[in-house]
């Protein structure tokens, strides 16, 4: 079997943790599989060489802090294959540029166009265990770009695709995928099992578990990931894409998103094509909208509601201010002490009734419900922030029992 | 003009020592010139990340020690960049891969094959100032090399050579090549110019400004060095093949070795051959030795001396005893506290009574010499150790004035 093993940032932060790295790798390839293992920068390295960046410039060119930034999965690869020759096992390890990961040219975010498997197959018929530099690769200029946030985990699952791997195994400081974040939630559970699109769901409800870039890569050449603990090793969550049901487990997880803001337009005058140019503004300054609500206000006037992360507010509001003329409407209010805490289940479209569990448990909790948002696997609701913990775990409760 | 620029550690060791070097290049690339600057590694870097691989590894591979030293140049040189985009102008920081630097495959120590200017012409030709990782290069598989010793010093040589600069200049901690050690010896001058041949001999002698790799690549492709400081900018000291001659001036430098031992074998039998098979038996250990002397001893035997590096003394006393029988000499004498004082000048054999003038200082100042040893150019001394700095100032006065 070929096995494609990630490890992020905390994973290789030190000597110590490097070799317990090294420690897995070695167990996967005795039992005589191929392994291919992607890894991250060392802890704070990336911070230290930003740091270093902003002292000489705070404002650098994209292209030359990609050049910095990518030594240091380099730093990380090479010590991750020298623990490996400690243990007397051959192996190397490989840059992205090395093993052609191919990219556009958006430095800083920049996106994977083909990888040549060449290079790595060479190695690994030759039983070599190949260690790769994550999170980088080169354009059609020869120069050096890195991928962005979730890079280590999308270079893994482009690897593995490009590979045809068996499995792309993440290692991470948590044991697997839960219902529920486990530090805040009693009861929470580890799930075997769930579908991309309910990762896709939980990854952007503020799980973080796993970037979506790399689900998404995943659902689409159909890799099975499965995340695990680098301390336990224990089998973890597995993401495909069917599941085998589960009997008594109507949603897959819960999930809070604290990061997120509403912003209510108050009196937009009644007539066709308001909301499309509001819309379109935002668009214009990129600015990713996510709940909306339409309502009618005072004086046959209408009020319109969207969530948007906390670091676009001041931006969405200059965006409304800038449209008041166009629009005309009465005034704005801002509330970021919000939260979206959501309900994630592929099996919730088979299922009915599940949205009236999750709104009963809300209000057996007394916490009242803002804004209502659903697709075919999840429903979220908007809440006060402070009340969503208990939100979170009243919900969960009320699915999994406490 | 094309001017190749070579900042080393220290010269860039922090961000106020980089906006100084971004100062210089600036200064260049506004008087109209093409400028490429290659710089070492920042400071300690190169010491910090051997650190790190000996905490997980002792005994690293050189190839993964390669990939993982070779990003201290990288991130020098994008920081390097960095600074120079602050200012405002345009500038392309490159590896060594980037720059097609192919080398042998001699990790550690690799010698380069060839450079590809394509990419720097073409960058030069947008009027971009070009910020080149030293030290690096690529194997024929595609794997990083490091240089070795002297290696960034040898990147800029050589990228001198490949785009047919004007000049190399080498910005270093010292203001050019003095005829004494500065800080040791007084009134030691500032050379306005040195030949190749004086300043490869000067550099063996110890006298470390510029490693004999760059300056024996310098002679090879005719590129005129110039060895300046960092912190004044000053004119420094030019190197080439021929030098207008200083009236004065009978020699061009004074330098002192410390890192030097004497191995007498006492009691070789007198017979053909016995000089080949000790030597062999030390080219064969590949133990360098340096100045030879054999003399009558007891009995009809010869007492034969030579002089190796401190760091091989073991080695060679290891041969020796391992030659012993095969030998058939007496015993052995080892002395570590001896020095190697030598006299450098192109000029030397041209002008008669040099070596005269150097053993009168020597008499002058009551210092033994143990052993003589002569070239074209230079003139050297083993006396012990403690004297040298005695005798380099004793030559310095006879030679200069003081």
């Amino acid at each position: 079997m070929l096995y494609v093993l990630k490890f992020g940032g905390s994973s290789v932060a030190d000597a110590e943790k490097i070799r317990r790295v090294a420690g897995i790798v070695t167990e996967v390839y005795c039992e005589g599989h191929d392994v291919v293992a992607v890894v991250s920068a060392q802890g704070d390295t990336t911070d230290e060489l930003i740091a270093k960046a902003e002292e000489i410039n705070p404002r650098p060119s994209k292209r030359e802090l990609d050049v910095l930034l990518s030594t240091g999965e380099q730093i990380a690869a090479a010590l991750t294959a020298m623990a490996l020759e400690k243990i007397g096992l051959p192996v190397v390890s490989l840059t992205g540029r090395q093993i052609g990961i191919n990219t556009n040219s958006a430095y800083g975010a920049a996106e994977i166009k083909s990888i040549s498997e060449e290079r790595i197959k060479n190695e690994l018929d030759r039983r070599r265990i190949v260690i790769i530099a994550g999170f980088q690769g080169v354009n059609k200029f020869d120069d050096i770009t890195t991928l962005g946030r979730g890079g280590s985990d999308t270079t893994a699952v482009a690897v593995a695709a490009a590979l045809h791997a068996d499995k792309c195994l993440i290692y991470t400081d948590v044991e697997g995928i839960y219902t529920a974040d486990p530090r805040k939630v009693q009861g929470a559970r580890k799930l075997e099992e769930i579908t991309y699109d309910e990762m896709l769901e939980l990854a952007s409800l503020g799980a973080q578990v796993l970037h979506n870039r790399s689900v998404e890569m995943a659902k689409r050449y159909g890799i099975c990931i499965e995340v695990r603990s680098t301390c336990t090793g224990a089998p973890g969550t597995i993401v495909k894409e069917v599941v085998k049901p589960v009997e008594e487990m109507k949603i897959s997880g819960i999930a809070k998103d604290g990061d997120v803001a509403r912003i209510a337009v108050l009196g937009v005058p009644d007539e066709p094509g308001m909301a499309f140019k509001l819309f379109r503004a935002l668009a214009k300054a990129k600015i990713n909208v996510d709940i909306i609500l339409q309502s009618y206000g005072k004086d046959g006037t209408n009020d319109i509601s969207f969530t948007v992360a906390e670091s676009d507010v001041k931006d969405a509001e200059e965006v409304m201010e800038n449209c008041r003329e166009l629009i005309g409407f009465d005034h704005l209010s801002v509330n970021t002490d919000v939260a979206k805490v959501s309900i994630v289940g592929a099996g919730m479209i088979r299922s009915s009734g599940i949205a009236a569990m999750m709104f009963e448990a809300l209000y057996d909790a007394k916490i009242n419900i803002h804004m209502i948002s659903t697709s075919e696997i999840k429903i979220s609701v908007l809440i006060d922030e402070e009340r969503a913990d208990t939100a979170v775990s009243a919900i969960h409760g009320k699915f999994f029992g406490n």
